[in-house]
């Protein structure tokens, strides 16, 4: 349980050949209310995949009732036959869930999301997913624990996360990621459900404040995806209208959960490297020098054979237009200061990277914000699942 | 011959135990005259080494007279002793090359560049480059055929052009850079000779002109270097005023065949690729769109595969800010059109990407300008040289 672990809220999830694996690759979550009320954020690429397209119209139509989501192919640039698919799936969705419903389901209020190879969705794709929707819709289940495995492409692992407030409200949330990570969002699919009773601002706003903190800092490789989409979903089913900022502590809560999942399972990551960024003049500039390193293949690779190499740090945040005096810059790698002033300080055969957890401090001495990317190290294995396969 | 081929140029260079090698590690250059012009361009990157700042000022005074080269060790980020490192060093040539003659050498008309590993410039460094001035002045000819291969560090190659005009001047130039070869330039020291007769200005113009169009194109890894330096000096040796424009136009053909025998040798690369975008609405828009996809992993990791993911160079390009429609967009690898108005247009199996050279050629649908960037696939080699050793 866990997108269903909040009151008022039903998922399925079923394998329908999308996946070579035979791996479930469909998946539906449904807010049967009492209330509903969504908000949803998008990728920042402008290179949109036909399910972010549909979606961005569903999420200014207003709160949505449902989203299906598939893995196995992204339906991106695959022309006006991909957006005519993710129209029809939408539709297939509100009219089985519709049967005996007086309220009935319009597809408009239908968000769909899609994972996988861009320029994947002929119609054999589009067949598998339409025909296979009333089996999934009769497939829904308030203890459904398939849903989160259908999301997943080049995942190792399931990614979810849950908080149970005090108060009687709950938060449940499923995600998946593991390539194309960078903000703006991360590559990943994301579905939060709350039976909270909240209206669609308060969640924008919780929701825009989480995932600006979380997965906007989260650059696994630099690489920005065209299917990005994190999805809220409220059903009022506990009967609670929580403390705004409460709850907002607790959805950012669980997002960051999430992206720590996201980045401990980064496709061939050998190190999950924590960039935090003191003394910034501005937390826009701590999140510009944190990036700058996160996404500098040298400090990577370096990290990767465990070289706490400061210098390509150094060489890296230099390229930033950050207020700070790189002469007066310290840099420290797992709490060893190697470079101070921009001088070289402890010997570098202090500092051990042999754990997978990497932590860099660079203090930029210009001011008093700071900022943490989440990154990794550039291996082998990266190269590998990136070259080996087409994804 | 290659930066002695012109007249008034001598050249030399001597294994000084900078590099573990014991190949030659050290290098000069010296304008002999009768004239002395010259023009520098320096790395964008706000983290520079002590000898661009050392250097910086020299260009600021006036003429170069000669430029002090060695690799074995960057001098960046190494204090106040690393600046006085590059002040002696500049001294100690300017005295020996002062010997006898009336005119007399300053050392604020002697260039310094460095390359190689940052924080490297301690005492045992500054004594093996000081300490070897004479004898590297000694070692002065004008047939001398050393200087090329003591500047270079991971390059597997020496690189150098010479242009002969049938006016009477000539040209020659070497270079080196093999990793963080990103434009601002690439990681690359360069060092171009002439002997027509041209002032600062003319030179400068010319310089700028060259690099913006071939160093600055030329994007194999993303990283941006400390030490980039690009150094003309001409000597007027030949008599001969050249057409400004036919001038620049050779030093612009001396500077691609540079860029190019720089990426044909970048670190651990399997593919050469020449990202060319055409149709877009100005220049700055297509070296933007070029260099989107150029720093993209996964994108570089497909190359390496042999695989045409046309879908990355979309989503690559989504990210940046050209004017352009996402969905009018022709993608085409090695000249099979593979994508057309954002859709499927050829299969991929008629594309051969096992060749070395690779063209991939975006058009825009947006103007009339074009820009190729030059990069390279993200290959296991390249991950293996820069996380086996430091550097």
């Amino acid at each position: 349980m866990t997108v269903t672990a909040p009151g008022g809220f039903r998922s399925s999830g079923l394998a329908v050949g999308l996946k070579t694996t035979g791996k479930p690759d469909l998946a539906l979550v449904v807010n049967d209310g009492p209330q509903r009320a969504s908000a949803v954020v998008f990728t920042s690429n402008r290179a949109q995949a036909n399910p972010i397209l549909w979606s961005r119209r569903v999420a200014q139509h207003g709160a949505a009732r449902a989203i299906v989501l598939n893995s196995g192919g992204a339906n991106c640039f695959t022309g006006d036959f991909g957006y005519e698919t993710t129209r029809l799936t939408a539709e297939a969705v509100a009219a089985a869930l519709g049967e005996g419903d007086p309220a009935g389901y319009a597809a408009a209020r239908i968000l769909v999301c899609s994972t996988g190879l861009i320029g994947t969705g002929d119609q054999v794709f589009r067949d598998k997913i339409v025909d296979n929707v009333p089996a999934l819709v009769e497939a829904l289940d308030a203890d459904d624990t398939t849903a989160p495995s259908a999301i997943l492409t080049t995942d190792s692992v399931e990614k979810t996360a849950t908080h149970v407030s005090p108060d009687g409200w709950t938060i449940g949330a499923m995600a998946k990621g593991a390539g194309m990570l960078a903000p703006g969002l991360a590559t990943m699919l994301v579905v939060i459900t709350t039976d909270a009773v909240l209206d669609d601002a308060a969640l924008d706003r919780a929701l825009r404040r989480a995932t600006s903190a979380s997965f906007d800092r989260l650059d696994s490789d630099g690489c920005m995806s065209t299917n990005d989409q994190v999805t809220l979903l409220a059903s009022g089913a506990s009967g609670v209208a929580p403390d705004e900022d409460a709850f907002a502590a607790a959805l950012a809560a669980v997002c960051d959960s999430l992206a720590a999942q996201l980045q401990a399972d980064a496709e061939g990551a050998s190190h999950d490297i924590d960039i935090e960024v003191r003394g910034a003049a501005s937390v826009a500039d701590a999140v510009e020098v944190g990036r700058s390193v996160a996404r500098n293949n040298l400090f990577k690779a370096a990290i990767f054979g465990n070289d706490p190499n400061w210098g390509r740090v150094l060489a890296a945040i230099g390229t930033t237009e950050a207020d700070f005096d790189p002469y007066r810059v310290d840099v420290a790698f797992n709490g060893v200061r190697l470079c101070h002033a921009g001088a070289p300080d402890r010997p570098v055969e202090e500092c051990d990277l042999t754990p997978r957890r990497t932590h860099v401090e660079i203090d930029l001495f210009a001011g008093e914000h700071t900022a943490t990317i989440r990154t990794n190290d550039l291996t082998h294995d990266y190269v590998h699942e990136n070259s080996a396969y087409s994804s």
